[in-house]
């Protein structure tokens, strides 16, 4: 994780408006929604991830003197604001869906019920966090699913958007299914496989390409992956690497987790010639590693052109998420009380497009399976505090195309509620499982998924309905807001015809 | 920056390779070249940054206690290696092209004299940190051109990939030359200026529009920018926030730096239509600012649209680079020698893609002016130690397509060596300006590219070409390599032959 103290990693606003609420007094408990809006790759699902990262940034919270000094230097900011930071720390309640699961667009991933001014703060900090982690951990996912079984490592640390990048990155990738990661750092602080071998300057370091590899298998003779492409792959790597598996065999030293790397050329030819090269040396079964700029579509065409590879290395595409290098989470107002107050007052942002109005009120999020299939049958937002009788016949609908119907019957499904608690009253209540457990989680995750919904391209999206009560809610106050709107702009052209 | 101790950021293959040198001693002193291939967003230029970073992250090379017994808990390396990184600190030179200069395909960004194990263990970090802050740099540049004149605010952090990615990725933003950004930590680090106003939570956090505008522009009569498209831009949000600047006025209240903000929607038409209503009030000088998911591209067709903004914000698209999410930069050994000797050895890698195939030896950057029109004429890759007249004539080639040629008269043009020192013998002795120093700088490098290579799309690319010494030496390894190759492959066949 980055600097030890990032609580001033927030946006300027968040400060100036934290100021105008000091200034303004209120006691208000308000609700924010981290949720996004569309899958990462146009795709049929997102991996959520990043909570362990979000919970440090919490626990952490705290203004040093020497960001209260930088603060004060702004002159923006006048002194009880700044002696009320100095005393700062976060009192909410935090509920998320934990780390590794599936998650679907408008879903809440996080919810803060906190004091205003500290809702306010803490969102730059929590949705880069969580946009970044569940970026790549539903990148990485796809990747492992095109290769079908073989086995991704993720080594992207040169190519990765800055030093936590690579390794929340690679902590990522493996929660999307990455058997491991190069960076060193990762394997360290996350308890999780970290590989590699050599590079092309170990070859240019011996006098020739031979040396390089025979030096190689007398030192890792039990991990001997051997780079080919440093000159020629089938003409001097694929050759040389042969006569040293060669020189092992006669040797009597067993050969195990073996084999060649290329990282240049046309992966599909190469990989081709160079298993029937080994096969026909007596080493069919060898270990061929690719990589070169691969993606989750690379791969999957390398794989119907019947390429003989059966290891794969990411690097770039992955761990920047090429192509879609933002998750999109954004962290919305939904509802809002006075400390006393027992109910909440739901809130909305409306929105030229209707997809971006908001989802009001203080909310959870119910997942219904099938009973027969395990799958996922839809996802529910609701009220916080609806219950749903899985006995009971259950009619669930489009949000948009509110005639899009389907009734799941009563014992054929059963229901899950995704946010669990997190923080309560500013203390921890979880406990972050590890990276391996949470890779675990996610396999089991994406199991519940219908194949059709992980197709890389234009997959089945799965059902996000709303309960009938917010549903009517949402309805009720949009049509509240519309009609305020109305009346504040005829008020604003009364006042200007006044004027004139 | 990230985690205090980020030495283990490195991938593991480094270690191994590391592992491997120590056991078979050599004492060879190696140089590696940091360079990238193509230019974002396949742009004219590209921006380096990232320098001060690689400069912490050198002095900070330790390998501490915790590191050591979690490299043991691998069970790939031995006591006596793992003893010796105990004791590891860099004892190198390092040469780089210094931040916010602009530079071009295929010459040494940075470039590494030291042991072999010693340049190869900083590789991950080293082109971590250069290719991130390069690319956010010249992604900025691009945004802020296409603005022509008008201020551009980076304000992605909670779409960055990681904290460090928010933070040091608005630090290369800065460099780019955005005039500030709304992460505060980065503020604090760099001493560059932050922004912000408030969030569509404030406006939601009162009873009505206009409330929240009053009480805003009351706590900051000095930076009242209003965000105007919570409910709607035209028929609620203008009419308030003139309404809010008629009371100012009418109060005697001085408006300076005020404005509106708009978020969503059709930019074009919405400004035109604000700046109508804002003019007609009597305030045409207010500030517009638009964001919402902007990037170079939509910034040039808004003000082709003649757009009334002069004020832009730029997240998503700017902070992760959307749509060239990674600089490319690789590290290349390019020469070797035993301690003792007197001349490097110079190093080749051949691959399939003439592109691919690196320049060999020890080198520097000449960059040659026009004396007339101070731009760019072309950058000259040479050996270290040549040197160039500019009182003599200068014919350079294209390397690719040799009988592309141009005479540079003598008196005509400048020369300037990009490369300086920065470690000598492990010792920094280089001191980086400040970022609003570098920002400087970047805007003077800038105006010495023609605009033909600063067009967004299809631009004119710098010629950058090897001195006839280099040119002949690459020429000559390469025929070497190729014979040497040949000779390998024949003794292979004849092994092979043998066997059978």
């Amino acid at each position: 994780m980055s600097n030890p103290n990032i609580t001033l990693m927030t946006d300027l606003y968040e400060l100036t408006m934290m100021q105008g609420y000091y200034k303004n007094p209120t006691d208000q408990i308000v609700v924010f929604d981290a949720f996004y809006r569309v899958n990462p790759c146009d795709g049929g699902y997102a991996i959520c991830a990043g909570l362990e990262q979000v919970i440090d940034y919490i626990r952490d919270l705290h203004f040093d003197p020497d960001d209260i000094d930088y603060l004060r230097s702004l002159h923006l900011f006048e002194d009880d604001f700044l002696e009320y930071l100095r005393g700062f720390h976060f009192t909410g309640d935090i509920y998320a869906i934990p780390e590794g699961t599936v998650v679907f667009p408008r879903e809440p991933l996080v919810k803060v019920i906190a004091p205003l001014m500290e809702a306010q703060l803490i969102e730059p900090a929590l949705l880069n966090l969580i946009n970044h982690q569940s970026l790549i951990a539903t990148r990485a996912s796809r990747v492992v699913h095109a290769a079908k079984g073989d086995g991704i490592m993720e080594f992207g640390l040169r190519r990765a958007q800055g030093p936590d990048a690579g390794t929340l990155g690679a902590r990522a990738a493996v929660i999307g299914g990455c058997i491991g990661t190069s960076n060193v750092l990762t394997g360290k602080l996350f308890h999780v496989p970290v590989k590699g071998t050599h590079a092309h300057s170990w070859i240019m370091s011996f006098p020739d390409e031979l040396t390089a590899f025979r030096t190689y298998a007398k030192l890792y003779p039990n991990a001997c992956i051997l780079l080919v492409d440093t000159y020629d792959v089938l003409k001097s790597g694929v050759p040389n690497a042969i006569r040293v598996f060669q020189e092992m065999r006669d040797a009597g030293i067993p050969l195990k987790g073996y084999g060649i790397r290329i990282d240049s050329g046309d992966l599909a030819y190469l990989s081709k010639m160079a298993y029937r090269m080994l096969d026909e040396a007596g080493f069919g079964d060898a270990i061929i590693s690719a990589s070169s700029d691969l993606d989750e579509y690379l791969i999957n065409s390398l794989k119907e052109q019947g390429a003989k590879i059966n290891s794969w290395g990411v690097g770039t595409n992955l761990i920047t998420s090429n192509g879609w290098s933002a998750f999109g989470g954004v962290y919305k107002m939904a509802a809002i009380k006075n400390k006393n107050d027992r109910e909440f007052t739901p809130k909305i942002k409306l929105s030229e497009n209707t997809e971006k109005v908001t989802n009001p009120g203080n909310k959870t999020v119910f997942r219904l399976y099938s009973k027969t299939t395990g799958k996922i049958k839809a996802d529910l937002i609701a009220l916080e505090g609806e219950s749903f009788d899985p006995e009971k016949d259950l009619t669930i609908f489009d949000p948009i195309s509110t005639w899009k119907k389907t009734t799941l019957r009563g014992g054929s499904y059963s229901v899950r509620e995704l946010l669990v608690p997190v923080f309560k009253n500013g203390l921890c209540v979880y406990h972050s499982p590890e990276v391996m457990e949470i890779q675990k989680v996610c396999k089991r995750e994406l199991d519940t998924l219908w194949e059709e919904s992980r197709r890389l391209m234009n997959p089945h999206q799965v059902y996000v309905d709303l309960s009938d009560k917010l549903y009517d809610m949402k309805k009720q106050l949009f049509e509240e807001m519309s009609l305020k709107e109305q009346q504040a702009h005829r008020a604003s052209e009364d006042s200007a015809e006044k004027q004139k």
